[in-house]
């Protein structure tokens, strides 16, 4: 079993879990983290255990990373074999119905580069699956990201959807906010990446977005052809202590950079 | 047939064509319009050609209003019995798969406020109806909105999608958004509205939204027991000048007025 096939085998089997217990939602127990609008559900305890139990049997000793239960951790090398896991992306999204906009990332990194993820919509059954140097699909069809060449042509996902990042956001794309077509803000980043991936946006951005959010997301944008870096430019990996990221069609991606410039020192 | 059986079976009668023009929709013809991003399809054409020869039908007399076609112009008696209708409200999103997050609004007003309203959402099948003194459903279900009384537990919906208005919200949400829990944008106005009636978030606003875009979806808010008004605080009527819009829970309301301020004058 290769690691895709096991992604996408868990992501399946998984699906029909996550449906049922969106739909039962008012009957979902939900718990506050450290902020306010900070939410975990039994959903993502759930899906993580299950996700790294299965991870131990069929690859033992690859190291597991997960948003929940202690998981957060950055690993201590971070160029082993490792799990990279957002078992609910959007939890606020979930709890509150909100389109409903969330979904389950799972990814396979070595050497701090995600080599395949998949990225499960349950309320729309989309179903992204990547790996390295093989491309991406959406359900079994084959990804490209978009052309647009122009920012004015552009619709671009800007993440000022919590308040931790929100001012910072709002400063550092100013710039860009008055050159681009349509702004967009989900408060679900694989939503949001995916969708640069499938070619119906141009890019989206965070500012401060940590690897589990975006790890699966990273290599389905990669693989359809679009760009991944940090803020300035610069490769993006998993891992580092920098947390802003870009993800792009390809033709915009400089030109964002630029735009957003190098921030407050 | 009262204006709401005839809203409701007029959306009904629609879903299939909607779903079946959006999966088919690399085929849709597409014509921009005036400005860039704003976007006229065959199906809006379509929709709103459908309704208005119906209403004429059932209603002969009746003023038309609708965002396509040049039936854009306010009614020369504000105070008419009218149906205000948009036929694809998200357009951008539709063309471009976003999501997708679109919705077909109709509402039938009278002395410029709505009387009756439906919003059908056709990706998801979620048709919200309305009738003024009789309750907001979403299938039937009966609708109540949020009692989130506190805006740092609270998800706002400002409404910066498109070039035209975005410096102006912006700067006027400023106050607002270091204030707020959750922010979103979704390019939408219908599926955000509709998500305010339903107490899945606390409140929208934007800065230059015309009637057909609110119509029915004001009344839903209404009767789910939420508020709507000008960005002053000043009653709502269809066919004012002023195009600035809030809808709230209720209880946030007044601070949210408030927070956006007098605006530049």
């Amino acid at each position: 079993m290769t690691e895709l096939q096991f992604i996408e085998a868990f992501l399946r089997d998984n699906h029909e879990y996550v449906r049922e217990r969106y739909r039962n939602r008012a009957n979902v127990t939900v718990t506050p983290k450290a902020h306010v609008g900070d939410l975990l559900t039994e959903v993502d305890l759930t899906l993580q255990q299950r996700a790294r139990a299965r991870a131990a049997e069929v690859f033992p000793g690859d190291l597991f990373v997960g948003e929940e239960e202690g998981l957060a951790a950055y690993p201590e090398d971070p160029n082993a074999r490792c799990w990279v896991m957002d078992p609910i992306d959007g939890t606020y999204n979930f709890v509150r119905g909100l389109y409903p906009m969330f979904g389950v990332s799972l990814a396979f990194a070595r050497d701090g580069v995600p080599q395949a993820g998949g990225v499960l919509l349950p309320m729309t059954g989309d179903l992204f699956l990547a790996e390295r140097g093989a491309g991406a699909t959406l359900n079994g069809r084959r990804l490209h990201s978009s052309t647009v060449p122009a920012l004015n042509a552009a619709c671009i996902n800007i993440d000022f959807s919590g308040p931790r990042s929100r001012a910072t956001a709002l400063e550092r794309s100013d710039r860009l906010m008055r050159e681009v077509n349509q702004v967009r803000c989900y408060g679900c980043a694989v939503v949001s990446i995916c969708q640069v991936a499938s070619g119906d946006s141009e890019a989206y951005i965070h500012m401060s977005l940590t690897p589990w959010d975006y790890a699966a997301s990273q290599i389905i944008v990669e693989e359809a052809g679009g760009r991944a870096s940090r803020l300035d430019g610069s490769p993006l990996r998993l891992f580092d202590e920098d947390l802003g990221v870009i993800f792009s069609n390809g033709p915009l991606h400089d030109e964002i950079v630029r735009l957003l410039g190098p921030g407050r020192q």
